[in-house]
């Protein structure tokens, strides 16, 4: 119990629940140092993807130990390395055919908005994240837990400068879209059939003015007055749909 | 510190978050039994709310220790009692004119997701949201806060079994659509113009057989396969906005 714990504050990065195990095993840039299972969870997960590491078959509570408390692990765990940095050129050069959207997080750092944003964006095929590398939280086993295993297919780019991230996306012919209350238009109008960033800002104080200058429109989602806003992840899922639906 | 940590744990209620005190001040039906604010708070929530009932002003850490640890109050809390239950025919009767949406939430447990859930669901004007009583999370500040005060505005109707409910939304001529990834139609295909209950289950078992039997249709979020699911919240804010979208 001793080393477990210690192991777990030298870790670096833990990830655990049976998604994020899963898509992290089939990620081949990602480079797992030990892996740590129940019985159970390793019959889940099966013998093709575990073939790619060593792992260790244990008890849930031994599982639990390496783990923060309360962390739902499902039987799995793995000792990772952060995945390698990621530029947005070469993020956008891997994305498949067809319309490309990318998601810019102005400022959000709560991991597990974060990680629910991630799984959405994988679900409405995003091509990118981008992050300003100081404001956003870092890699980390609760933002991988919420993102369902997205973290390890949606390229999460950290950038030093996200308004200047965004001049480079004008240049690359992105329609760039602000989701703000008061935006100009409800975001069906605003919409493209051009390639698409989709700019979200943190719930307390939204998109900064240096970031929205940047971009080429203002949208809102039409909802009842009596409510301020939705949650930025709800937010996020539902502009995603819109711009997916055709 | 001893009086206020007894007080914690006799309370019953205590509701805090600026959005979620506001809206509680703002509902007739909410009984008040103790408001501990902070200066800042109090004169953002200003006076004419305040009105309403007798305040205490005190230091932040002072709202915190009625709280549970790591509760983000924002400097307002308030001890109340819960709402009066709510049956769902009086609950529709005050709906506001136009086409109605409800939810069904099957056997949903997360705090956190049903309070997500309700703060969409006032955000698209729902007019109810049905949960089955035991296997619901009851009145929580935790609730309340991931709400950010829609508890005090979506009538939370709890019955005792789902199914029978969703038959007398039949009869009321509700067209009931229940959300799997296994649906029949892309949602959008599947919406109607009638009222509609819209019926969601939990993300590790879905919808129970027996509640989805008593659905007209049953329908899908369109998504790429890489990924399983949305989070429950992501997926009915989704799911509230194509019903809206007209």
């Amino acid at each position: 119990m001793q080393r477990s714990s210690q192991a777990s504050s030298q870790s670096g990065l833990w990830l655990y629940g049976l998604h994020a195990v899963r898509a992290a095993l089939t990620n081949r840039q990602r480079r797992v140092k030990r892996a740590v299972l129940t019985e159970r969870a390793a019959s889940e997960i099966g013998k093709p993807l575990l073939g790619r590491v060593r792992f260790e078959i244990v008890a849930a509570d031994a599982v639990s130990r390496l783990l923060p408390q309360g962390a739902v692990h499902q039987g799995a765990a793995l000792q990772c390395e952060p995945l390698p940095k990621r530029d947005l050129e070469n993020a956008l050069a891997e994305s498949a055919e067809g319309r490309r959207i990318v998601i810019v997080l102005d400022q959000i750092s709560d991991p597990q908005n974060v990680g629910a944003i991630l799984r959405t964006a994988a679900a409405f095929s995003v091509s990118a994240a981008i992050v300003q590398d100081r404001h956003a939280p870092p890699e980390s086993g609760a933002l991988a837990k919420a993102a369902s295993g997205a973290l390890d297919i949606i390229p999460y780019v950290e950038v030093v400068n996200i308004a200047r991230a965004l001049e480079e996306l004008g240049k690359l012919g992105f329609w760039r879209i602000a989701l703000a209350g008061d935006g100009e238009a409800p975001l069906k109008d605003a919409a493209s059939d051009r390639d698409v960033a989709l700019v979200l800002g943190s719930e307390g104080s939204g998109i900064r003015r240096l970031v929205r200058e940047r971009c080429d429109v203002s949208a809102f989602i039409p909802m009842n007055s009596r409510m301020d806003s939705l949650n930025v992840s709800n937010a996020a899922a539902v502009a995603l749909y819109e711009l997916r639906r055709g």
